[in-house]
């Protein structure tokens, strides 16, 4: 009998965590077992729910209760092998009942192999740039709404020409008039085409991919055709299940790159929702993105730096699925690329929107610098080093300061 | 210009509730202005974001910081119409963004045009139920994974025959062998028909409609052909726009009963993700439910009392869309009759599991307790003198025991 194993953090009034986990086991399963007779018992016992483990954790400051780790199996016979099914069977009117969150899910092999994983991944993100062996460099449209294309099309070049490896648009971009969806397509592959000519640079343009749901396959398809180079997807504005089928769709052969735009509302809260790693890690990686974006822990807009290390871990372990690549975002400057390196590995994406297009040479400079000190950093030189023969590196590092990794 | 006004819970721990506020306008929307020239100022007026208001509140016990209600106005040029652009635009990156709850969203006209609201809404399931002038009755299948069809015809069968006027699925009961979904319809079908003979009750049957995202429009559709009086839909496992998309199909004219599945990890939290009343009221009864489940007060699986008037209040408020039935769900037995007919009126749904299925006489005689309840409290008749003539009352009332509202 497969099951998936899910793990919760909860939070018991009672203190009773055994009950708990037995209520659930069985409420989120067979609802009742005991009152069965005997041949029910024989003809449901494998759809019944089974309480893994309790771990009783430290009160956390509560007087009364308890909070515990609960470890639950769900027979995968109990539900159809989509996302939707699977988070209504394990978190769905558990996640209105009390102090509960859900810290990650454990899936038999049957089941991942239902499910389809990037058709990139890191690999395939190297293959299709040539960027191997550092880390990949992303810089993020800047101020675009009610802008007209050739706005976008110099901003494009621009941060191109400092040696970016991928621009993705500006997630609050959608179809407008001055600047429509299939045109952006055209233009930025344009570009891409000309800087490829100018430098031997192939990069890559993520674009915002939006509208109603059961227009985005063909619009992904068109893209793909008229040669998008990748794409952008505020999956948590729609759902984890139209990403996989985006990713599913073997006309849509373009890299899907995941957006958190919204999923701070399922993430943040301590007591309640997602864990990161399962939903920006673990989930998006199963359903196929070849890119997974979340809040840096260095910025303003600051995520605690466990819960980054935690999606990218999810995306780097060891898995039936292609890994893919984590794209820590927000706040980050030259400067903080040792940190970087350190923290997130080689196979990660070094974005930047302000620390690139803030850069007194421009966004130009803004590239330049970062390249320079991804440079510094492979080669195990100091940026303070590195900056003495690299003026724009240099120009960043006075501007927003610089961290080197903890030896 | 057209704008949306999103209201926000924030928490800034710099205690600059203005900054914090100005930053969200800009950010959100053009991303700078006083660095803008002013030309492009003029070019971009019409897509700034604005400060409609700033209200501190209480520190809620935090020693540094403050709290507050901030009101932002983001042109309805910044976004295309549906509900995927709007939540990226006015909670996408802001979501991620320390310490905020969004609280409700006022639409314009224009933009509340380019919403279907519910194709039935209360006065389409009066007529389509026959049952005017007071709370509808519901129950719950129970305990049905792993069985067959003709458990779930003698289930269905009991809970219609004690005066259930709605019989909803168990949300996880999937595509399965023993209980597809098209079978599912047709036998239920079936028992309303035999039922209709038998009573002259003509009552709804909520299928749960389940799948891959791209299947379910076809999915509902043949449900609809063959004859399905209503479809359960775990909307918040898909996305609001996936709803939407069901309600506004002409070839669906089945009514949609959303449940609040997985919502839980989006509305829970006291200072993260979105508010009762704008997901489970506004934003269902705008892209289409009929009904909106959502924890009723009063049992384990509780919600507070202050929230679920919120979801009921948002159903049954004055706006261009139907109203829709709020139907608060778990811990309810006929006893809470006068307390949900006074908190929720005569235009929502009593909703029970246990409370029908658990009757000592059975689901038929739990069905007949609740009737006679709801009879009781429309005559303004206190359930302990009901319960002298209702044999089926009195035995619900000594099991699980009643409290008479408040005068
Ligand atoms: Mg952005
Ligand atoms: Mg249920």
């Amino acid at each position: 009998m497969d099951e998936l194993i899910a793990s919760y953090l909860v939070y018991d009034e009672k203190g009773n965590l055994e009950k708990k986990a037995e209520s659930i086991a069985l409420g989120l399963t067979v609802g009742s077992w005991t009152d069965l007779h005997a041949l029910e018992q024989e003809q449901l016992r494998k759809h019944k729910g089974r309480v893994v483990s309790i771990k009783e954790l430290d009160p956390a400051g509560r007087a009364a209760g308890k909070r515990g780790i609960l470890k639950i199996a769900y027979p995968t016979a109990n539900f159809s092998s989509d996302i939707p099914a699977i988070l209504t069977t394990v978190f769905g009117k558990l996640s209105l009942d009390g102090e509960v969150k859900l810290l990650d899910l454990s899936f038999p092999d049957t089941l991942k192999k239902t499910f389809p994983g990037a058709k990139f991944g890191i690999q395939g993100i190297r293959e299709l740039t040539g960027v191997y062996d550092r880390p990949l460099l992303m810089s993020i449209f800047k101020g675009v709404i009610g802008r007209d294309l050739d706005y976008l099309k110099d901003q494009l070049k621009e941060q191109l020409l400092g040696g970016v490896n991928i621009v993705k648009d500006d997630e609050i971009l959608f179809e407008n008039e001055s600047a429509p969806f299939e045109e952006r397509v055209t233009a930025g592959k344009e570009v891409l085409k000309e800087i490829y000519e100018q430098s031997g640079s192939r990069a890559l343009y993520a674009v915002n991919l939006t509208g109603r749901t059961s227009e985005l396959k063909d619009k992904a398809r068109k893209a793909a055709d008229l040669g998008a180079s990748a794409l952008l997807f505020n999956v948590f504005a729609y759902g984890l299940d139209v990403l996989q089928e985006l990713a599913e769709d073997p006309q849509i052969q373009v890299p899907l790159m995941a957006h958190p735009a919204v999923s701070g509302a399922f993430t943040s809260s301590e007591t309640y929702g997602f864990s990161h790693s399962l939903l920006l890690g673990k989930l998006l990686r199963y359903a196929g993105a070849d890119f997974s974006l979340f809040p840096s822990p260095y910025g303003s807009v600051a995520l605690e730096k466990e819960k980054a290390l935690g999606i990218s871990r999810a995306c780097h372990e060891n898995d039936s699925f292609k890994t893919i690549l984590p794209v820590p975002s927000a706040g980050i400057h030259p400067g903080l690329v040792p940190l970087l390196y350190q923290d997130f590995g080689i196979d990660s994406v070094i974005n930047a929107g302000g620390g690139v297009h803030g850069h007194p040479q421009g966004a130009q400079g803004g590239g330049r610098a970062f390249t320079a000190a991804i440079d510094a950093v492979l080669q195990g030189i100091p940026l303070s080093e590195q900056a003495q023969s690299h003026e724009d590196l240099s120009q960043a590092l006075n501007l927003w300061g610089y961290a080197e990794a903890a030896k």
